[in-house]
């Protein structure tokens, strides 16, 4: 594959055994592989299915998407794959942020981390155009990842893109995301959260990598007109689209639209819809879902704007990575002073630390969300986590203070209520004696529920990456609607429906366009086909979507065969099978036939 | 079959939802099962492998051993079954005690606990002859189980069998053993300890098992001529041996001997043997091993009756259940009071809390095996956890007073700790960030460390109970040599030895014999014949002991198959296959193939 600009396309291995590292060639059959393929890919050809995680065999494979650093709109996602900790099986996450465009700039296909050191030191890895240095950085270490960023910004001042490991993952705690740091202020809001994968940084001494993209330059296309024409296109389609353009009504307010509330519009509307898991999954409405919503953020922001004016910090239509034209994120205000307080707050986030441990107050989650960013946690674990602290009586459900509190000792590395609250939603929930522990293959589940919206449970259920919305977000399709029909969110038929959107999104994930893309293509046939031109000009070649999706997720599931997954680890926990959700008191019901039909018939 | 005395042999079904209870006949296909045999044979036709162990849907079995009551030597053993909340897989954990006895004397074949009440009420349930009754009994729960039986005691006058679930239990913590009586003191000495069964009990809500006998009478034999013949020879026979009798050398002075030194008599061999896992697994050698030896509580009770004379309260060669022989327990004293301090300390138990803290102090040991007694935990796993508390930094290894005031921590439900020191190894290791992890199928390995003593390494790993000794206890040919010839521990084809063993086992283990009497039976082909003989006079029927117990362990096999195993969970913790255990050096390095061919050529 031609990977263009001054670089050619390559592949740096690290060994942190001796600290050493090589440039390899991108092998052939890895021509046309980026992102998650090439990072499942890699996983699935190096690492031993049956190793530890946290030991020396596990590796690390970081790739951009194929089209990162390109002009191509919202492209700019970074994959992380390893074993996972969380589940135990392969596992890859996608974050925006700056490395992904950082690292295509100066022809980076891909990273291979290696290998464990021995003694206590804490290292930094440094790459830039042509070279790679990996430091001894124990000043980077034990310290909250705001301050991080800021000294590591400091050290480069060429603001370079950071991921890595905060004190969570530097400790191996399961909920430990790997941070990325924001475009434009030094807050490590951009996760590849799931899977526990900082705590893989954190097993290889890696606190942070670095990297720089100067004297690189913009990857391009093997076939330039046809990629900028596709690429135009698609701006276009994402622009005039209700969900990712921006958007007014005939009176000039703003309706609907990621630019104006972001992911968050999402609370509301699940809650409307009786599926937004609410106090630990026991009831699929939340009275104060529109306190935490986007909306409220968007209020928040409008009202400090007003406030404090040029002061005033709070923001919404928020790029996540350069070149990302959606801008869904946001920066969330503190209402008495306008300055930044958590950035950003996305629906997840704000679901899993407000209406699932029902909490209403949106200060309350935003300050949730900036310690689980400045810990190293993945929010959706993390909150997961906190809920089993809940439903053990240990704290009221509701009480944001307490639950600040708590989340605040895992500060204190003696805590063992740190560590716990930090270790997952499993290990917590056992370790507490909870029997309603929502997690499927061990990773907890994201905001919606699968009781009245049967699609996304069979995603959760049979997805390699263990329960997560966005490996098949079929809410697209049940509650959000394509092109204008909704399909019956009851319907216990959808093992079709969830393995086109697993397929689909495995490619995309390897393409380095942000998922939402899906909102605005799954409607428009045009967008479609124009986001695809991009991809295949790119490359030179026609690549048939659902074929290379499928490619990487067969892939991916004979990795979780080797491990030991069976399709019983293709199931709900039983609670969701017994008990009905209110308000309307259903249960999951798909049978296992209809699960087991995903990978079976693909 | 017949099951003499007057009660003919019948099936207790309990339904805990409604609370109410029914006798049935026992099947006739069950016809010849009792103990193990019948626990798995149930659990495996009547518990849903897939469901949740601590719900509604898991069911208890408990079932007497065949010859219990009966004047079989060392014959009363109760077999617990269910599903497992530490491995998720079927279980069956064994224990001495009253209620063996008591149960087949009032011709109680088993008993089945099914559903779960609702609300927060605690319940008992006294069976007697020909009755059954469930009590709400909510002063039985959340107290120390030493307190819990005297006051049974005290309501129950005539010193009924007691099983049931301490305060880790009730709180459905995965530690959690099912306690039983001792037979002389109200000490809760006698544990099915393993696999977190205690938390089943506390899922149901039940604190207490009351078995009581009146107006009971001993079975009978079918064959009863023959089964008093056969039962004397093995009397004699277990009498004769070396280990399982009471000897003197020439000179008079006690010598080897369960009597004299109990199970913990294998502290200084194993020690010597270099398997006895130190430090969380890290040595194989205790330089204090002999500090917390058998030799060293026989010499301490010997101490203690000098000095308090009938008042010292310490023994050894105490009976674990009515009947017993073999007389391996024991009463550890008080060094300064000569009192009670706990009753018994066996070998696993002095190991897990001993050895393996790197702990060489007998009182603080002792101190650590009465709190887990009190609690309700099995020690092997507490043992463990404390272990990964220590692995991750939190208190130094060695250190006794630390380790007790951990322990201490479970009796405040509050404490997380106290939850966390209680919830299993795995659970307590991951959550703190522990790599070292030494479980099988989700449960802590016993005190033999498979790198040097490979075939008990291949019964940890294939058995399907996860890690556990006494599912094929290899020891007995590896270490301590059967007929004078010790089995070379290093050689790593111990496939078909470890499948020999486990079949018997299973054999054994349904019969009502303590898993001891293979000392002497496997040096004596007249003992072994005569144990057989008992079994076949019993049922009136020839039983070929090898394809009873692979009857039972093909069943096994399959409900955990069903309930999602595959051979991936047959293997050693990774750590195993890579750090050499001084002072020998060796790894773990039986191949998968090897693991692979105990089930394989069943």
């Amino acid at each position: 594959m031609y990977r263009g600009g001054i670089a050619t396309s390559r592949v740096l291995r690290i060994n942190m055994t001796d600290l050493s590292h090589k440039w390899e060639d991108v092998k052939k059959e890895h021509a046309d592989l980026a992102g998650r393929a090439f990072t499942s890919t890699v996983v699935s050809e190096e690492v031993d299915p049956m190793c530890h995680p946290l030991r020396e065999k596990n590796k690390i494979v970081i790739s951009p998407g194929l089209l990162a650093g390109t002009m191509a709109p919202s492209s700019g996602r970074l994959s992380v794959g390893a074993k996972s900790p969380l589940t135990g099986g392969i596992k890859e996450a996608n974050a925006g942020g700056l490395t992904a465009t950082r690292l295509a700039n100066i022809g980076v296909r891909g990273i291979i981390i290696e290998g464990m050191p021995e003694g206590d030191d804490w290292y930094s890895i440094v790459i830039g155009k042509d070279k790679c240095e990996i430091k001894r950085t124990n000043d980077y270490a034990g310290i909250g990842l705001y301050e991080l960023i800021k000294k590591i910004w400091k050290d480069y001042p060429t603001k370079p893109g950071i991921i890595g490991a905060g004190l969570a993952g530097q400790r191996l705690y399961k909920c430990a995301g790997v941070f990325g740091n924001n475009i434009e202020n030094s807050d490590p809001g951009r996760y590849a959260g799931r899977g526990g994968l900082g705590a893989v940084f954190g097993s290889k001494r890696i606190v942070a990598i670095i990297s720089d993209d100067t004297g690189g330059s913009r990857p391009e296309a093997k076939e330039k007109e046809r990629f900028d024409e596709a690429r135009k296109v698609f701006v276009n389609s994402l622009n005039d689209h209700a969900v990712t353009g921006r958007l007014k009504d005939k009176d000039g307010n703003p309706y609907g639209g990621l630019k104006n509330y972001g992911t968050n519009i999402l609370q509301n509307i699940l809650s409307e819809a009786g599926g937004l898991p609410t106090r630990g999954f026991s009831s699929g409405r939340f009275d104060k879902a529109a306190k935490i919503s986007g909306e409220a953020v968007h209020d928040l922001v409008d009202r400090t704007k007003e406030k404090f004016g040029d002061k005033a910090e709070g923001k919404y239509g928020h790029a996540c990575h350069p070149g990302c034209i959606m801008a869904c994120s946001n920066v969330v205000p503190y209402e008495k002073t306008g300055k930044l307080h958590v950035s950003p707050l996305e629906y997840e986030s704000a679901w899993a630390l407000g209406a699932n441990l029902g909490i209403g107050e949106l200060h309350d989650v935003a300050e949730l969300n900036r310690l689980c960013n400045d810990i190293g946690l993945d929010t959706i674990e993390a909150g997961n986590t906190i809920a089993m602290f809940m439903e053990a009586g240990k704290i009221p459900f509701g009480d944001g203070k307490k639950a600040i509190e708590l989340l605040k000792k895992a500060y204190d590395e003696k805590s063992i209520e740190g560590a716990l609250v930090c270790s997952g939603t499993l290990t917590a929930g056992e370790a507490l004696g909870v029997t309603r522990i929502p997690v499927v293959k061990g990773q907890a589940l994201p905001a919606y529920d699968p009781r009245p919206i049967k699609g996304i449970g069979v995603t959760y259920a049979t997805t390699t990456m263990g329960a997560d919305h966005t490996a098949g977000y079929t809410i697209a399709a049940e509650i959000l609607g394509i092109k204008g029909t909704v399909t019956d969110p009851r319907k216990i038929e959808k093992a079709e429906l969830s393995q086109a959107f697993q397929a689909t999104t495995a490619y995309i994930d390897s393409s380095g366009y942000c998922l939402f893309i899906a909102f605005c293509v799954l409607d428009d046939d045009d967008g479609f086909k124009a986001m695809t031109d991009t991809v295949d000009a790119f490359l030179g070649k026609a690549v048939d979507v659902t074929a290379y999706g499928k490619k990487v997720l067969k892939m991916e599931r004979e990795f979780n065969k080797k491990a030991g997954f069976t399709e019983k680890d293709d199931r709900l926990p039983e609670f969701f099978y017994t008990e009905k959700l209110p308000p309307h008191n259903v249960v999951f019901d798909v049978p296992d036939e209809e699960l087991d039909a995903v990978y079976k018939n693909m």
